[in-house]
C-alpha cells in the first residue's frame, strides 16, 4: 500500500524501551524536522515522562506513555513504526501494539524492512479497523529516466557526501527551513526511510531496482505542488562508496539539480564500514561536476561540515580549512544554525535557469 | 525459480514470426555464443529452412520448425523464450507452446518482463510435466558489498562503455573465446538477460534493488570454478548515460576489476535516446579510472571499437585514430577477430596481483 493520507497526520511513535537510546534515530528525526506533530511517544520504560526529558536536543513536550491505548486520548492519526527492533524480527509486544492501532482505525506507517501490508495478522486488522499501512520503504512502480527533470522549473538543490551518514538530510531539512523564513517556497524532497517519514511522502531510492533509480527520482522532482520555487533534494550515499554510489549517482542524475551541496563529516577519514579512503573536497567537488558535466553540468556552491564531534576552536579550523581549501562558503548549519550559510548561498539560488526538453528513452534496453 | 539445471542445455528457441528480425537479438546471441547448443528453432513462417539460411551470419545448420512438437525429435532440454512478442503481452499462440513444452518436460527459459513462475496456467503445466521455468531477469537475494570480491584470485576484466548496446557483451565473449584457444581458464561472468542466456548462469544486475547491486555483481566475481585463472565481466550501460550509469558504477565497483576494457561504437555521437554527448576516450578512460582510484585502483588497458556501420577503410581510421589518442591497444573484435587485440593486452592479464581483505559492512544503513 501506499502514502494514502493527504491531510495533516498527528504521530504516535512507536519505541518500547528503545526511545532513549541511538536505535531510535529515526524517531528522533521525525520529532525534530516533521511537518506533522508528534503527538505522543509509546515506551513503558519511561511512561510518564516528556519527550525533552528524555532526549535533550529534543524540544518537544509529548507524553510518553506505555502502551497504544493511553496514547489515544492525544488523538493520534497514525501509528509510526521508525525503530527496527533488536534483532530484527518483530516481537509479539509490538506486534500487539500495531495490531491494536489498527484495530482503532489508525494508518500505521512503518519503516521496517519487512512489509507490514504483507502480513495476514496487520491486514486482518486493517480491514476490522478500515485502517490503512504504508510501508515507506516499498517504492511505487515508476518510469526509466526520461529527461524530463531537465524541465523542472523550480530551483534545484542536491546535497551529495563524502560517505553515507554525514548529515545530507538534516542539511537539506536545514536549508528548507531557512529558505522558509527567508520568505521562499521550498519543498523538502525525500529519498530515504526518515526523511518520508518527516515529509510524509518521498520513495526510498536505495529500495528501487537499479535501472529505475534514476527514473524514480525523476518522478520526485517532477511532482510538486505549483508555487513551489526551490526543491531541497536529500542526498545518499557517496561517490566513491562502493557498496551505496550507485544510488548516489542515481540522484545525481535523476534529480538534475541547479547546485549542488557538499556535505561531510569532520571527524571521518575513511568510508563507513568498508574502510577505503574518504576524499578531498577538491577530488569530490571535482568528481561529482565532471560526471554531470555532459548531462547537466551543475557546480558545488558550498559546503557543509557536521562538526559534532569537534570542539568548538576545531570547528571553526575546520570550517576555515574547508573554505580555503575550496573558495566556497563553509558552516556547520546544525551547530551555528542554517541562516547564515544560506544567506552566502542565496544569491546563487532562484537564479533564471536554462530550461532543457528531455528526448524520450525506449521503454526498454 | 531459479536456474535449476547444471548440467548441458540443448535449446529449442521459441520466435514464432520473428527469427529473422533484430526482434530475435538474443536469440542470435544465444545460438553464436552460448556453451549449451540450439538444436531448432519454432518460427512457421520459416518451417523447413536451417538457421543459417534465415540469418546469415549464423554458422547453424538447427532446423527451424513450426511448433513444439515438431521440435521434440531433436531432443531439446529446454524453451528459450529470448524474444519479447511484438506489444508486450505474451499472445495465445506463444502461451501455447510454453504450456506444451512444460507438459513434455522441458525447462522453459525466459528472458521476458513477465515473471512465468508467477503464472498460474505455467505453474500448473510446470507440475503436470514435472519440468522447471527459469525467468532469468528475477535475480537471487545477494548481501549487500562487502569486499570480499577485493581478494579474488583469479585476473577480473570488466568491460566499461561509452553508452549501452555498443558491444561491452560481445567483446567478454570473444575475449573469452580467445583467452581459452590459447590456453587458459578463462570464464565469462554474466549480468544481463542474454548474457545469462548464453553463459547458462548469472545475475540481470540492472534487475537487482540499487542498494544491493553492487554486492550481487560481487557475488557474481566470487564465484567461479577453482581452476579459473581470468573472469571476463559483461559491463553494461555507460556512466555518463543518465539512466544506466547508477547499473555501470555497480559493475565498477561490484566486479573490484583488474583492468577495464573501454568498448565504443563508432557511429555512436549522442547518448542512446537521450541526445546527450559521447564523452571522448581519454575523458572516459579519466572518468572510469578516477571513480575507481580509491576504491581499488584500475587502469584501461585497451579499446574495443565496433565499427559495424563503417568500411573497411572507415575502420581502420576509426582504430588508428582510438589508438593515437590513447596510446593504447585498439581493435573490432568481430570485424578483424580478438586474437591480434586479445595477444596485445595479454602480458597485462594473469599479474601476480594485490589482494586486499575486506572489512565486513553492517548490514543495514
Amino acid at each position: 500500500m501506499t502514502n494514502t493520507m493527504s491531510n495533516t497526520r498527528r504521530y504516535v511513535i512507536l519505541a518500547p524501551g528503545v526511545f532513549s537510546t541511538r536505535a531510535s534515530k529515526t524517531a528522533h528525526g521525525v520529532v525534530a524536522y516533521a511537518k506533522d506533530p508528534t503527538v505522543a511517544v509509546i515506551d513503558p520504560s519511561q511512561d510518564g515522562k516528556e519527550v525533552r526529558d528524555v532526549v535533550s536536543y529534543l524540544d518537544s513536550n509529548a507524553p510518553i506513555v506505555a502502551n497504544i491505548e493511553a496514547s489515544l486520548r492525544y488523538k493520534p492519526t497514525s501509528l509510526l513504526v521508525g525503530v527496527a527492533p533488536p534483532g530484527g524480527a518483530l516481537p509479539a509486544d509490538w506486534r500487539r501494539e500495531i495490531i491494536t492501532a489498527l484495530e482503532a482505525g489508525l494508518e500505521v506507517v512503518s519503516g521496517l524492512h519487512d512489509v507490514l501490508a504483507e502480513d495476514p495478522d496487520f491486514v486482518a486488522a486493517a480491514k476490522r479497523g478500515n485502517a490503512s499501512i504504508w510501508d515507506v520503504r516499498v517504492p511505487p512502480k515508476t518510469p526509466i529516466f526520461s529527461g524530463t527533470a531537465w524541465a523542472v522549473k523550480p530551483f534545484v538543490l542536491l546535497t551529495v557526501g563524502s560517505d553515507c551518514s554525514v548529515g545530507k538530510m538534516t542539511v537539506s531539512l536545514e536549508l528548507t527551513r531557512a529558505a522558509k523564513d527567508r520568505g521562499r517556497n521550498p519543498e523538502f524532497i525525500a529519498t530515504g526511510q526518515t526523511g518520508i517519514m518527516i515529509a510524509g511522502k518521498g520513495i526510498a531510492i536505495d529500495r528501487v531496482i537499479a535501472d529505475f533509480a534514476p527514473g524514480a527520482t525523476e518522478t520526485l522532482v517532477t511532482t510538486h505542488a505549483p508555487e513551489t520555487d526551490i526543491l531541497f533534494v536529500e542526498g545518499q550515499g557517496g561517490i566513491n562508496h562502493a557498496a551505496y554510489a550507485p544510488v548516489t549517482l542515481a540522484l545525481l542524475y535523476g534529480s538534475a539539480p541547479d547546485a549542488l551541496i557538499l556535505v561531510h563529516n569532520a571527524a571521518r577519514t575513511e568510508i563507513d564500514g568498508l574502510g577505503t579512503p574518504i576524499l578531498s573536497y577538491s577530488e569530490l567537488i571535482n568528481l561529482y561536476e565532471r560526471l554531470a558535466a555532459t548531462v547537466k553540468p551543475v557546480k558545488v556552491i558550498g559546503i557543509a561540515i557536521n562538526t559534532s564531534a569537534l570542539s568548538d576552536m576545531e570547528a571553526k579550523h575546520a570550517i576555515q580549512a574547508a573554505q580555503e581549501e575550496t573558495g566556497l562558503p563553509a558552516d556547520d548549519l546544525v551547530r551555528f544554525g542554517p541562516y547564515a550559510f544560506y544567506d552566502a548561498i542565496a544569491q546563487q539560488l532562484y537564479e533564471k535557469k536554462p530550461l532543457r526538453k528531455g528526448k524520450t528513452l525506449p521503454p526498454t534496453l
